[in-house]
């Protein structure tokens, strides 16, 4: 009797491939499966390879850790770029969005995750002590002065690592920021959480006329 | 000035192959890409070698064009099943579906698509003269019947197709239905399109309490 629910052991491995990726369910990974099948075998080549490229290939920065073809990445190579203002980002995502605002003109450090208990990820698997090592071959003086950027989310595992990370380079002698937080340009009051809310009171900035 | 959109060309390639995919866009492609890349190697491999094997070695049934892992497909191969009940239907998911449904004893045969002008589909595409061959090869007779059930989709295309295999099967002496259409079960008049309301009248069904 028939009572598989793949007719072929070939569809369901790539079915259980497609589908272990994040947000992509059983009957997705199904239609993206049957798509490629119907695709020329050429095409399906190229996209096996270029995933298999990346994985086998991807290079990191030896200075930011972010990815990059080269050595050392197109950022940290610029000699225009002010490389006494370092944002410290969780991953290259956040390089890439902070990127595409054109209004940072620092260099980055991509620390490859937040310190997470939950997800067994400790400050040792980030990249935090390449951090300290970075700034440590700094000359940093009131003259000479660096300012590290924590641009890390909001929330409880983000501010762990932020604290963290704080209590490793102040003793250095850098000036520490963060991002500015309160509503978002355009937002609505009535619409903004209360926490949000709270803080942008208590954080209020001179007017700017 | 560092102004690529991607930190690297691997990366953007893995993007610009995940993102061919239909319903993947160039954001949830990147998410993606970086999912892959914080996977064990191993892992990303067995991701792609699942995709390539299935395009590079999947087979379809002889019999009736369905994927299959044999040359025969488990169920044209099952003794059990009415193998004169052949049901029609453009590809191996309405297959899948059906079968899902535990209530169909019969057999199938996958047209591989639907004729479509627009995109290309002439009839030589599909697995219609296979269909024409293997009815042809059975004996048809009053004493042994066969019936075709074509069921394809109820849209323009799909009618079309429908009364083109129609035409290509009726002169050989098999029975031909379709699918009943009509009002879903539990579905609301209230919210039935008035062409499947209409039809569900006009094909109304005797009452069996």
């Amino acid at each position: 009797m028939y009572k598989e629910q793949y007719p072929s052991k070939l569809l369901e491995e790539a079915v259980d491939a497609i589908g272990s990726l994040p947000g992509v369910g059983r009957k997705s990974a199904l239609r993206l499966a049957l798509h490629l099948l119907r695709q020329p075998q050429e095409n399906v080549h190229h996209f096996v390879d270029a995933i298999a490229d990346l994985c086998d290939n991807v290079k990191y920065c030896k200075v930011c850790k972010m990815i990059s073809d080269e050595d050392v990445c197109p950022i940290c190579s610029d000699a225009r770029r002010d490389h006494r203002t370092i944002c410290v980002v969780e991953n290259v995502r956040d390089v890439m969005s902070i990127e595409a605002t054109g209004q940072f003109r620092g260099v980055y450090h991509v620390l490859g995750g937040i310190i997470s208990p939950i997800n067994g990820v400790a400050p040792s698997d980030l990249t935090i002590s390449d951090l300290v090592k970075r700034l440590k071959e700094m000359e940093i003086s009131p003259e000479n002065p660096v300012e590290v950027i924590l641009a890390i989310s909001g929330d409880v595992e983000g501010e762990t690592t932020a604290f963290y990370i704080f209590r490793q380079i102040a003793p250095l002698g850098v000036t520490v920021s963060s991002l500015a937080r309160g509503l978002g340009f355009g937002d609505n009051l009535e619409y903004a959480d209360s926490l949000t809310l709270g803080r942008s009171i208590v954080n209020r900035q001179p007017f700017k006329a």
